[in-house]
C-alpha cells in the first residue's frame, strides 16, 4: 500500500532519520528524455532550511537514480531513486519514545505494527513526500509534451483568505515567494500570519489551490475510479490534509440547480466550452476539457512548542515539550507537493485511455 | 474500475433504464447468515417513489440473490445479486438524445466513449447506486458482530444547516423522517426548503455527516491507502458529491495548531481516548479508537424543469426543457448510500487487518 | 479473486446447483457490435449433453445479456450476463455431503471457508467455465478485427498422442468432431480410448494444444507479467489442470543452445521472423509477432463409477459410489475453455500496449 | 508490472550493467526480527563467480537494507534494499548494440519499447533475480515461525534425470553441491553434462523441482489465483522457464481417474491424508496439507559461443560471436531462485488467509 497509480506507478520507501528515502516508478513512458535539472529544482521548492518558514533541519536532498534511464532516456524499465538523509537528530525524539505525541501517528502506527520507529516519525514523517515530489516533477515534464500543465498555491493561511480566483493570478510567479501564493499582497499577509504562530511556538493551517490546464475531455473511470475520487484519494494520502473539495466544493450546497449548472457554449473557435466552471472541470466523474480546479485543506502542525498534557505507553500521563525541527504551517512545503500528486494522477488517467491513441502523437 | 474494494470487493452493472441493475460481492466472509429482510428494508430507504422529495419513478427494488448463498449463509463465493428495472420510460429521454444536458455525463461519457445509451442517463444514473446499498447492508450486518455502527444523517440543505453535534442527536431516528435528518424541527424547515425548490422547478443541494462508532484503533493502510483517503474515495464516487472533510475538516484551517491538537487522555475504564476528535478518529491515516466522523457536500440535481440553452451533438446551440422523473434534492436518497459506502470502506480495512485476528474471535 | 484480468476483466458468479452462473466484464472497448448469436454458438461448443463423450446433464446454456450495450453495441459499461441453471438434481449428492470425495474440492473448500455448498461441486464445478466461454467469445470477435485468431485443440488423449504439428492441421476443423482434433483419424482413435474409459467406469485425461496467430511483435509486460506468466496463470486456473508449456517446453531440456537458439531472418516481404519456434512466440516474456504456441495438461476426471474408500467429516474411514452426471474426460469440452482463456489473455495485454496506439486503427 | 504479490509485495528494479539492481518489499509482517547474516549467505548461492558451472563475473552481491527495519526487527514499513553493480565491463557488448541475438529479449524490448538499454541485457538480464532472492529469504524466515519448509533442487540435466522422488533424498543437502541436487552420483553426472556443453562453446537446460512442506490445508484462492494458477505464475516469471507443472503433472495425461485419484486416509495421529499425492498438494486450487510438489523446465542459456547467423536493426542478415560472461546452464542458479519465488507465493497466500488467523499464533 506505499504504491500510488495503476500505470503510472510511485512506490515510495524510507523513514525520517533512516538511511535513505526513495521510490520505484514503474510504467513510465518509455523514450523520454528526462530533464533532471529540472527535478532537481522542484525537488529544492520543498526542501527544509530554505526559509524561515520551513524547518531549519539542513538537508541538501540530493535525488540519486539508480535505473532505468539509458543514455539520459527512459527505457521503461522501473525508474529508481534515492536520497540519502544527511542530518538528523534522533536526539531529539528520545524523550519521546515512550510517549504517544497528540494528533501524531505515535499512537496510531504502534497500534497497527505493535512496534514504531519514533526517530522524527519514522515512516509517518512528511519526508516521505519529497519522494513524491521527484516522481512528479517527471510527471510533469510528460505532460507538458501533451500541453498539459500543472499548477498549485497557496490560497489561505489561518484567516488570510485570497478571495481571487486562480483566473486573476499569474500562475507563473507561484514560486516567486516563500509562502507560495502569487498574490505578492497577500503572500506577504499570509507569511505574518505563519511567523506570528512560531513565535507564539504554535502552528497554523491552510489551503493549497490546484489547477490543472489542458487536460483532454474523457479522462477518468466510471464507477469508483471517477477522476474526482481519484483526485480526492490523491490528496488525502499527503500528511495533514483534512478536506477535499472541487469545483464550487462545500459551496455548491447553498446553490440552487440553476445557478449551479454550467451551460454549454460554443467559443470563438468552434470549441464546446461550458460558460462557468462549477463542475472544476469533471462532470459525472470524467473530465470535460475545462480547466481542473480543486482545493486541498490542511491542518496546522501538530508539533507545537507549548507543553502538553499527553500519555505515555504505560498509560499515564505525562506532561511534555518536543524538541526537533518543525515547520509552523504545513502549507508552502506542500505546495509542490499538491502539484506532484496532480500531475501523477492526470498521467495515470492519460495512460488508461483507450481512444485517440496515448503516446504517439508526440515526437520525443 | 466498476470494482469498489481490495478484499470485501462489489463490482456493479447495469443502466438506469436497462434490463437490469445488479452487482457481485466478491471477499465476503464465510459462513454468515445473511437477514434479507433487512438487507431489503436498507434498500427500500433509497427506493424512489415513496416521499414527495423523491423522483416518482415507482420502482419496487426488489433483491433477487444469484449465488455465494447456501442454506442461508454465506459460502466465500461470489454473491450475485439482480435488481430487475420495471418501470421507466425511455421515451422520456428521446428529445435528448442529441443534445448535451448541461452539468450532466452526456458529454464526457460520449467523449470517453465514442457511444452513450441516452436513456435516463444510462450507466451515469444515480440509479446504480442502489446495487451499492445492497452490498453495504451486507456490511454493515458483519461489523454489527464487532461491535461497530455505521451511521449518515442530512446535516444541511441548502442554507438550512443543523449546528448540533452528532453527539447531541438521537442517531436511532434518521429514517424516522424522508428528509434523514434526525433533529425532527430541523428536518422540517429542510422539507420546506426542498419543496420550495421544486415548485420552482429548481433543485438545491446539502450535506450529509457520517458517523462511525466502535472501529478499533489501528485500521488503514500507509502510505496512499489512509483510511482518510480511503473514505474520501468512496465518498466522492458517490453521484453530484463535490466535496468531503473528516474531523475538524476545512475549518482546521483557522485554527491554532494548540487549539486543534487533540490531547490524549484516560477514561474512566481506563482506555486511551483523546479529549477532543479534532483528527475525526484518524490519526497519520490510521484510526485511533475513537468516532470516525466526515462530511460530504452534494451539489443541487442538474435536472432542473427550466428551459436552460444547451448544444447538441453537431455543436449548434439549443434551448431544452428536461422529461423525466427526478429527485429536486439529492441528499435524503443519498443518506444510505453514503452509509453503505461508509460500511464498506471499514469492513475491507477489518479484512486487511494483519494483527489480532480477523474474523476469529466471533461467533456468527 | 473472482475476477480475471488487468484492463478487459472478466468477475465470475455462480454454483452448479445454484440458481444462475453469470459474469461481469468490465473494459470491454466500447462501440463495437457484438455477434450474439457467434456468442451463444460459441456457448454450445462446451454445453454437456451433445455427446456421448460429455456429461448427459441437460442444459440449454442460454445466455442472457442484461448491461454494458445499447442498440446491439458495447457502451463501454460493464456487460453483466446470466446463465441460469434448469436442469440439475441435486438429490444425486445428498448421500456426498457429509464425505470428502478424492481428488475433488470437498476437502479443501470446507478447510477454507467452514462451510461448502455441496450440490454439485458448488463453486468448484467446472460448469463456472461456461462463463469464461462468453467472455472469451467477445474477447475473440474484437481480436479478429486486429487480424489475431486463437485455436485450441485436443492434441492427446490418455495414451493417443497426435504426433502432427498444428502446421500440418487444418485449424479450421477443429470442432468438425465432438473430440476437438482436427485430425480425422486420431480424433477416432481417442474417442474410441475415451469410450473404453467410461465403459469401465473410468475417466481419462489428455493434452490441449493452444494456438494464437497474428498476435503482434511487443505485447507482455516484464519482469513479472511475462506474457508467458500470465498465460500460464490463466491456463492453470482451468479445473483439472496439471502443467503448462510453452513453445519447445519440457523437451527444452535435453536441447543444447545451439539447438534451442530461434535465429532470426527475413522473409520475401521483408518482415523479421524466426526460421525455429522454439519461443513459441515469446521472447523475455514478450510476443515476437511468431505464433504463440502451448499445450495445457488435464488429469482424468476425479468422480469414476468404481467404488472408492474415503473418510468422512468425522474423519472416519467410508467406502461410497458417486451418482450425478459427469464427463469421462475433461479435455474435448475444455478446449473451448482454453481458447476464451487465451483470447481474454491477449486481449488484456493489448490493451495494455502503449505504443502503436490501441483500439485506433480499427473501424468498427 | 515490476511488482510480485498482493499483500506481501515485492516491487524490483535495476539493470545487470546499470548503478545497482535492488527491491522494495511491501507488506512484510512488522516485529519480525531478520537474521541478515542468513539473508546474504541465501543470496550469495545464486551469486555469479563461485563455481565453474557459473559465469565468471565477479560480483560481491553485497546487499545493503536502506529502509524498514528498526534495532534489527521490521517496522511494517517498506524495505527497500540495493545491490550495487561492482564488475561489469559494458564494452563486451558494444559490438552487439545494433543487433538481435536469437532468443533474447533484444528484438521484443526494442519493440516494446522503442529504445534498449542493451549493456548486459539490461533489465531482461536475469541479474534481476538476486533481487528475488533476497525477499524470498526473508520470506522463508518468517515461513519457518509456521513450520513452512520451502526446498527446490536440480532434478535434471539435459538428459541426464534424476529418477528418486523427494521423499528418497536428503533435502538438507541440497546445496552441499554446485549442482544443488542432492544425489551426489547424479550430481557428478550432470556437473559433466555441463562442462561438456560448456567445453563446447554450448548450453544445456533442465528441470528444477519444488517442494513445500508444512503448507496448512485451505490456501488458495478460487476461481482464478488458485494456488497452482499462482505458483505457474511466479515459476514462468523467472527467465529461461519453458513448462511448469505440479503434482502428477503431465504424466497425469495418460493415467485414469482409478489410478490418479489419491484416496483419503487417517494417519496415525488422526490426521486426514491422502495416500498418494497425484495432487501434489493442491486440489480444486487450494492446498489439503499435503507437501506441495512442482517442477519447472529451463531452456539452455542463448548466448552459446558459436558463431551463429542473426539480423541486425536495419533488418539486414549478419553474423556473430557473443562475448560477455554467461552461464552454460541456466539451472543450478536458478534453484535460489525457484526457493524464493515459491517461499513469496505462500508467504502471500498465508497473508491472505481469512480464518484461522493469521499471525497471530507466532510469538516472533
Amino acid at each position: 500500500m506505499n504504491t500510488f497509480g495503476r500505470l503510472f506507478r510511485l512506490t515510495t520507501f524510507g523513514e525520517s532519520h533512516g538511511k535513505a528515502i526513495g521510490g520505484v516508478i514503474d510504467g513510465c513512458p518509455p523514450n523520454f528524455a528526462i530533464d533532471f535539472e529540472q527535478v532537481q529544482k522542484f525537488v529544492d521548492l520543498r526542501r527544509p532550511g530554505t526559509s524561515l518558514l520551513f524547518s531549519q533541519r539542513q538537508e541538501q536532498d540530493k535525488v540519486q537514480f539508480l535505473s532505468g534511464i539509458f543514455k539520459g532516456k527512459t527505457t521503461g524499465a522501473p525508474i529508481a531513486f534515492v536520497i540519502y538523509n544527511k542530518e538528523y537528530r534522533s536526539s531529539d525524539y528520545e524523550n519521546l519514545k515512550d510517549l504517544y505525541r497528540p494528533s501524531h501517528g505515535d499512537f496510531t502506527y504502534e497500534k497497527k505494527y505493535g512496534i514504531r520507529d519514533w526517530r522524527g516519525s519514522g515512516r509517518y514523517s512528511a519526508r516521505e513526500t519529497a519522494v513524491r515530489v521527484v516522481a512528479g516533477a517527471i510527471a510533469m515534464q510528460i505532460l507538458d509534451k501533451f500541453g498539459i500543465k500543472v499548477f498549485a498555491y497557496t490560497s489561505q493561511i489561518g484567516s488570510i483568505s485570497l478571495q481571487k480566483a486562480y483566473t486573476e493570478l499569474n500562475l507563473t510567479k507561484i514560486y516567486a515567494n516563500d509562502v507560495r501564493c502569487p498574490d505578492e499582497r497577500l503572500a506577504d499577509m499570509m507569511r505574518q500570519e505563519i511567523l506570528k504562530a512560531k513565535q507564539q511556538g504554535d502552528t497554523v493551517g491552510g489551503v493549497v489551490t490546484g489547477v490543472i490546464q489542458g487536460v483532454p475531455a474523457g479522462l477518468g473511470e466510471p464507477i469508483y475510479d471517477k477522476f474526482s475520487a481519484r483526485l480526492a484519494y490523491a490528496m488525502l494520502s499527503i500528511p495533514a490534509t483534512k478536506g477535499f473539495e472541487f469545483g464550487s466544493g462545500f459551496s455548491a450546497v447553498q446553490m440552487k440547480g440553476s445557478e449551479h449548472n454550467d451551460l454549454f457554449d460554443i467559443d470563438e473557435r468552434g470549441n464546446l466550452i461550458t460558460k462557468t466552471n462549477n463542475s472544476g472541470g469533471i462532470q459525472a466523474g470524467i473530465t470535460n476539457g475545462m480547466d481542473i480546479v480543486f482545493r486541498v485543506a490542511f491542518k496546522p502542525v501538530s508539533t507545537i512548542f507549548k507543553e502538553q498534557q499527553t500519555v505515555d505507553r504505560q498509560l499515564k500521563k505525562v506532561r511534555y515539550r518536543p524538541g526537533g525541527r518543525h515547520d509552523p504551517c504545513p502549507v508552502p512545503r506542500a505546495v509542490p507537493v499538491v502539484q506532484a500528486m496532480a500531475a501523477m494522477t492526470v498521467l495515470d488517467f492519460l495512460l488508461l485511455r483507450q481512444k485517440d491513441g496515448l503516446m504517439i502523437d508526440v515526437e520525443y
